[in-house]
């Protein structure tokens, strides 16, 4: 799956000068990885054994990794754990954002009862929805709010990230209405791209048909490779 | 256009040869914005009117789409039909693919349920679960079929893409014995990356969190500059 980010503002880039853009997109990759190593006890692993794990380099893990300091030392490898949470807390996963999610269909549902939000620090809250066949179910223990109820909930209650799972028509209108309500973070399935210029919100579109289009072509290539 | 026999035509495979990986990773985007501008009958675009559109500058444009040849005449702009058709061509769209899904649960039914697949020329043929209640269950046309039919189907129809929305935990096994069975392309929303050594099998493992992760980061760093 692709996602892109739409926010376009030059100033962003100068909290996390230490760790360069390139390095801050494989992150989510490395928070997987560990994760999985933690769950396993695995407390040390060495650069060459993470670059077999991972499949990269050994020199693109050091020279990843090395920047955040304080591990990776000389025939010692790195500290699982230490690692884990320096990079879990570079993402925000320790800064307990909120989300709600608007469009409780098949994707929302998935979504929601998914430990996509748990495993990165993110709580979800509440699910909204039009359709009165949805409205009043619940669903992985949440029961589903109508759209009608949704300024009075974000009024009061703390909400970071809108998750859009809602048909495309009606995402761009969503979008505004949920920035004007001061949501800062939108993490957009709609299969469009959304964009807020001018505004201080944060979107990440994501198409998932980039990587069925991606598996496509592997699969045409790999075809002619054979016939070669 | 392709003919069908051309799959067969060792030849085909220079075509791709130009183009760069880098390229070929951006070009499902570029798919996307031809697709948009087919469908508002918008059938030429210069290379500055697209970077507006797609906010990439005019000279990555160019960069990207001039190696197809025929097209980016100074002072005509490209042709939105050859383009979409050519990069169409190239990442696999026209060569009739065909998917099933494997777990038909709400991520399944939320795929089976979208165009995702049908836009890019691939055909979702069967979907299959193992869960008593949702077998015999009928998703956007199809009905769902135990896992016990699956080596029959398989055996008596052509499928190309077996998209894996199934639990973790069994998400190997599977993978290995589709692999067995003689499917060459996985797309993977396990949460997990699947490996396949030394097979032929082509695999996309998704990881939608990810991007979650990403917005998180962007989030906190917007916070931080907030506050500075």
């Amino acid at each position: 799956m692709k996602s892109e980010s739409s926010r376009h503002d030059p100033t962003m880039s100068q909290s996390h000068d230490d760790v360069s853009p390139a390095v801050i997109k494989r992150l989510p990759r490395y928070f997987r990885y560990l994760r999985e190593l933690l769950k396993n006890d695995i407390l040390r692993i060495s650069s060459g054994e993470l670059s077999r794990l991972m499949h990269v380099t050994a020199s693109q893990i050091r020279q990843d990794l090395n920047c955040f300091g304080g591990f990776g030392q000389q025939g010692y490898g790195y500290n699982v754990k230490y690692l884990y949470g320096k990079i879990s807390d570079i993402l925000g996963v320790t800064r307990g954002y909120n989300a709600i999610i608007i469009g409780a269909g098949n994707l929302g549902s998935a979504l929601a009862s998914s430990p996509i939000f748990e495993k990165r620090g993110v709580t979800l809250t509440a699910l909204f929805d039009v359709n009165k066949d949805i409205v009043g179910s619940v669903i992985s223990g949440y029961t589903v709010l109508h759209m009608d109820k949704l300024d009075d909930y974000v009024a009061s209650n703390k909400v970071d990230i809108a998750v859009l799972t809602l048909p495309k028509e009606v995402v761009r209108e969503t979008a505004e209405h949920l920035a004007s309500l001061g949501i800062k973070g939108l993490w957009n399935f709609a299969s469009t791209e959304i964009e807020l210029e001018g505004s201080d919100v944060v979107v990440q579109n994501v198409h998932m048909g980039d990587s069925l289009m991606t598996l496509c072509y592997e699969l045409t290539k790999h075809n002619q490779d054979d016939l070669e």
